[in-house]
């Protein structure tokens, strides 16, 4: 069997956790199995080489900031493989260069276009462990890019697929996916088994166990994803196309307390303006997430969209630039908002699932401040302060008051 | 012109020092100059990283310990690139593997074999300055190799050399080469020339300014050296082929405190004895710097060397392995030895050099341990303790006593 083992940051923070993961790396090894580990910056390792660089430059250039991360990882695995030396198991650490691991140019928000698997496979042949950087690519330009906030997940996804392995097992340092977050709702629990497309939904409403890109990935190549502990041994929560056990209504509750609100207002109702105004935003790097229109006055529509509080300043700039082509009165933006989910593949055939999370909604007096469904996703908007009141009330509808 | 500037650790040891540098970089781009940029790790990073990978693993592969050292001037030139940004001035960092730095392939102490300048050419064609990563290569196996203590001179050197560059300027914490470290003999001058002979002497009896593998490829490829202080704008040393001005008795006295002394007892007086037993320890990777052959007893010869003191422990290993094939009565070695030389290309015509150093330990009552000399070189061993006195005795002698 060839197992990819994904650890973030917190799981090797320190030398102590450096050795735990060697451990489990160890001990997979010695069953037999072929190995791949791949590894975040320890701890807050990027956090303080962001601050530190930005200190120098509060407009440091992007493909500087990607060659000054990268060295985050590159320290994570060289410890990695001195670790597990440490415990008679022979093990080799590969950065981006070293397995030709091919992106896009796209500085700190590169997609993974291609993996040259050669070395890892001539690795694992003389029987090593291989520990590869996450997070981190080589553009055509021979330049480190970084793949956003999350990348590791895509790293380890993207090379389980590129190897054929058979499992690809994501350590976190929860449990596995929660039908919402523990430390929020403090009934949440466990799920056994869940679908790509509900972790995907969950993902991208902010449930933050998992990128949404890597889970997209695992999808589109059927890539076995397990998230699970690394401070015990539970079991955690598989990842696949179509779950084995009893479903229930909905899978889980996410929260999502870092979007802001973007309207314009007033836009030409002629064909064609959404494409230009979403395309114009995709161009600049701008991710754009859920999107209402409604119609406006006067022959005109309005448009709101959200995004991460990080792009706000960018979008509405990016706006205001172009308000002779899009042709539109006005554009505001509203940042004391947090977007609640709900997400199941169950609710696709029971008609009052929406009906029962505004109703949850309407006894705790929340207001909604903008709806959006998709199949197996119902989103809310509400004030920033009701968020986690929000996704309390909407579980405990769902799931019952545990104990 | 096109000016190579290579900074250690120290002058980048932090936020502040590596504005410093890049506000110097600055300036002498805005003459119009190319610059080239070499770097250190930061201050004490790579100690730092290597005590990290100790406690994990006292017995750390060297492998992975290039690839954890690596990330040290990775670090430092991405920061600079962020500096000189935020002073208006386009910039790009580049590590071994953008560079194609091609080296040996010994872990920890590699040699450079050849730079693939296109990458630098195109850059500094676009009037960027390019900052390198000093210290690290890779190897034919696509792996991260360092150069050994001083390694970042050695870059900056081959760089120098590689482009043709009109001068290679090495920035240290002093201003320039003295006659004797200023910390320990307080009279010491400053030259303002010396010749790389001279220099390569120096640097081979630890005076520490520059790396001896840097010194011997800027002789052989005649790249113009200066040392200078990052701190000031004092002129600094000169050292190229044949100085100008007029020249000194020597040029310096230098102390190396960390050499050990190996003696081989009683080996069998034939042919080819001595090449086995250097050629064995240069295939281990034992640095053997002086070497003096004695008659030994009843048709036998001793041989003593001395070699560096974190050698001393593997180079008698090998030499107690290979007891059968090499024939000898015992080996010994003592730790407690200084190594004081003079250098100086004045002193060829000068007979009484030797003489008069000698007479300068006598009169301080301090007894030689050994004696080896070149032609402008006389290196003697001591007691480690007498080191000190020694070198200022000696320069008391040669230079007088300054006020």
């Amino acid at each position: 069997m060839l197992i990819v083992k994904k650890f973030g940051g917190t799981s090797v923070g320190d030398q102590e956790r450096i050795m735990n993961v060697a451990r489990r790396c160890a001990e997979e090894y010695s069953k037999g199995n072929d190995v791949v580990v791949v590894l975040s910056a320890m701890g807050k390792t990027t956090d303080i080489l962001l601050k530190t660089a930005r200190e120098i430059n509060p407009k440091a250039p992007k493909r500087e900031l990607d060659m000054l991360m990268t060295t985050g990882e590159q320290t994570s695995v060289a410890l990695m493989a001195i670790a597990l030396d440490s415990l008679g198991i022979p093990a080799v650490s590969l950065n981006a260069f070293q397995v030709r691991m091919e992106t896009t140019s796209v500085y700190g928000n590169a997609r993974l276009k291609k993996i040259d698997k050669e070395r890892i496979l001539h690795e694992l042949a003389s029987r090593k462990i291989v520990i590869v950087t996450g997070f981190q690519g080589v553009n055509r330009y021979e330049d480190y890019t970084t793949l956003g906030r999350g990348g590791s997940d895509t790293t380890a996804v993207a090379l389980a697929a590129a190897l054929h392995a058979d499992a690809c097992e994501i350590y976190t340092d929860v449990d596995g996916v929660f039908t919402a977050d523990p430390r929020i709702v403090p009934g949440a629990r466990k799920l056994s088994e869940i679908t790509y497309d509900e972790m995907l939904d969950l993902a991208t409403c902010g449930a933050g166990v998992l990128h949404n890109r890597s889970v997209e990935m695992a999808k589109k190549y059927g890539v076995p994803l397990v998230v699970r502990s690394s401070l015990n041994n539970s079991e955690g929560t598989i990842v696949k196309e179509v779950t084995s056990v009893e479903r229930m209504l909905i899978s889980g509750v996410a929260l999502d307390e870092n979007a802001a609100r973007i309207s314009v207002m007033g836009l030409k109702d002629e064909p064609g303006i959404a494409f230009k105004l979403f395309n114009l935003l995709a161009k600049n790097n701008v991710n754009v997430d859920i999107i209402l229109q409604s119609i406006g006055r006067e022959k005109t529509k309005d448009i709101s969209f959200t995004v991460n509080e990080e792009d706000v300043e960018n979008a509405i700039r990016i706006i205001e630039e172009n308000k002779e082509r899009l042709t539109f009165h006005e554009v505001t933006s509203n940042l004391d908002v947090a977007k609640v989910s709900i997400v199941g593949a169950g609710m696709t055939s029971n008609p009052g699932v929406a009906a029962k999370m505004f109703e949850a909604l309407y006894n705790v007096g929340i207001n909604i401040n903008m709806i959006s469904t998709s199949e197996i996703r119902i989103t809310v908007l509400v004030k920033k302060k009701d968020g986690e009141k929000a996704m309390n009330a909407i579980h405990e509808a769902f799931f019952g008051n545990v104990d």
